[in-house]
């Protein structure tokens, strides 16, 4: 019997909910390697006030790997919309119960991974929570994901370095999984703050670089203000790979997977007050990075699902589940 | 085939709950009809907020019949203990969520009967929440159930009369349950706070009276300050008949179960400081009223679980729950 290939995702977030459940129905084995800066919203004032592991992205992937009946994951994400708990999803309410009873992090993912009949492994990238900083081309420190996920400042800035307070070494769980991938796939999400943060953590740039699976990169659909503001794919991939590397030009990444579909230019009016435009497909300076280019229509044609995922205004479009997971898994076959 | 005999319990909160739990193992249908008209703490905070059923009394009996992994069970019942949740359990925001997802609280109930496994029924009274209006020997009229439940003014005064607004019909689910049930059961429980806003509904005493079903109250262990104060065995039967009758002197109760162990006497100094004394089985007065009385040691010795419930100082003294168990299902043999 031939193993199953294994998947290992790197991210949290709407993103990683959107492609979990696109590689849902191939068989292969799925991790997701989650943050656990996430500070906003419902998420960052259970944090502060239980001093629990942030159960933002945690919810997303578990939701997103869940084979438990409809009712049950709407439940859990489902998101209250008035009174005090506005704003708050059951499933980070549930974690966060979890984790209070049972006085730890892994033990109320593994639960709540037995209570949403969970295909796959979600493990958080550190064992506590941590705090993220960017410092911005000007020299100013912005402390906290939320603040750089939704900034206050001059969006238009470049991050010049993200950090992690405390720094945190690496949860083993994580490292293990990297070490039997067969592909690991970075995005779709926001690059500085859901996909950096976990690369950053002491030990997992490393393991990614010493690790024989493929490496796969899914660009944003849209630039986003304050992170990747006038980004093309290829800022996408130079960005990742400077984290990712110790050495000036080596290559880490084998496959950019980039969406050259216009969206509706309905949506982009949207997308145009909070200064995000579509990201340019520079598939020349892709290729000339030496990265394999897929291009395509990635765009999904679904209607968002409020309850799903922490909604933002400009989470409106979002990758193709299927079409996505379809272009990773050819990946792996690719290279066999 | 034998059909299992049917015990409907009328009532709610952590009485309700600790029967439940002793009558699991018998083999025996159990049905709880919930009192819709509890307005305190978590609850009324919910009720209030998301214009759903209060959930407390359903969250217990629900607790109370759940076959569920006790991990399953324990988060349901958690209360946190800190920060903007604290004082709020997840079952109750479960149950509110459900609410608003399903948009009626029976699609709540029996979504969470199956998440809990739960064997048996849990009926709300009514199908609406209700307010508990008690008017007190002195005219004062006390708006809303907690106020009853957690006096404000002299609880010395007795309680003239109950009712409800809405008035509220019987949820027709309730009424079937009694017309099939072998024994109804009111209490362990507080009497004007759990077990009467149940009977003062439109149609339910009338129901119970037409019942062939034994009926059997378990008096409970203490008085209550502002509601039972110096209550002895018999004016529980009498204030439960004055509320089951039309006519004066008819007979409703068959047995009464009393507990005539003295509590410690460390635990009746606490209760002391909230005006509550252990209730008197004055037997005479009950022969002599024609109702059977079962008297015996039905305190519990177990620790109280602090999260499986609502907790109040007072509730510190608990019926056990098998040997009270065992009473109410030898009333099924003693009338067969």
């Amino acid at each position: 019997m031939k193993t199953k290939k294994h998947i290992v995702i790197i991210g949290g977030g709407t993103g990683t909910f959107t492609l979990l459940k696109g590689l849902h129905s191939f068989p292969i084995k799925i991790s997701v390697i989650v943050s656990t800066a996430d500070s906003g919203g419902s998420t960052g004032v259970l944090r502060n006030e239980l001093g629990v592991m942030p159960p933002g992205d945690l919810r997303q992937c578990l939701l997103g790997l869940s084979q438990a009946d409809p009712l049950l994951q709407h439940l859990f994400g489902y998101r209250f919309d008035r009174g005090f708990l506005e704003g708050h999803t059951i499933g980070n309410i549930i974690l966060a119960g979890l984790e209070r009873i049972t006085g730890s992090s892994e033990a109320a993912v593994r639960e709540a991974s037995r209570l949403l009949k969970v295909h796959g492994s979600v493990v958080p990238v550190t064992k506590k929570p941590t705090t993220l900083i960017a410092i911005l081309e000007n020299g100013r420190r912005i402390v906290g994901e939320h603040f750089i996920d939704e900034p206050r400042h001059d969006g238009t800035l470049r991050i010049r370095s993200l950090v992690l307070t405390p720094s945190g070494s690496a949860n083993p769980d994580a490292l293990r999984l990297i070490k039997t991938a067969d592909a690991i796939v970075f995005g779709p999400g926001d690059l500085f703050t859901s996909t950096l943060p976990n690369i950053i953590v002491d030990g997992m740039a490393q393991a990614i670089r010493s690790s024989r699976a493929k490496k796969i990169l899914v660009t944003n659909i849209m630039t986003k203000y304050g992170q990747t503001h006038g980004f093309t794919a290829s800022d996408f991939l130079t960005t990742l790979e400077q984290y990712l590397t110790t050495k000036i030009g080596e290559k880490i990444i084998d496959t950019v997977i980039v969406n050259t579909k216009t969206p509706p230019q309905s949506v982009l009016v949207k997308y145009k007050k909070e200064h995000a435009l579509p990201v340019v497909a520079d598939k020349h300076e892709l290729a000339r990075r030496g990265a394999a280019v897929i291009t395509g229509d990635f765009l999904s044609r679904d209607p968002i699902k409020k309850q799903m995922g922490d909604e933002l205004k400009r989470s409106m479009l979002r990758h193709d589940s299927v079409k996505t997971a379809r272009a990773i898994v050819s990946c792996l076959k690719r290279y066999p």
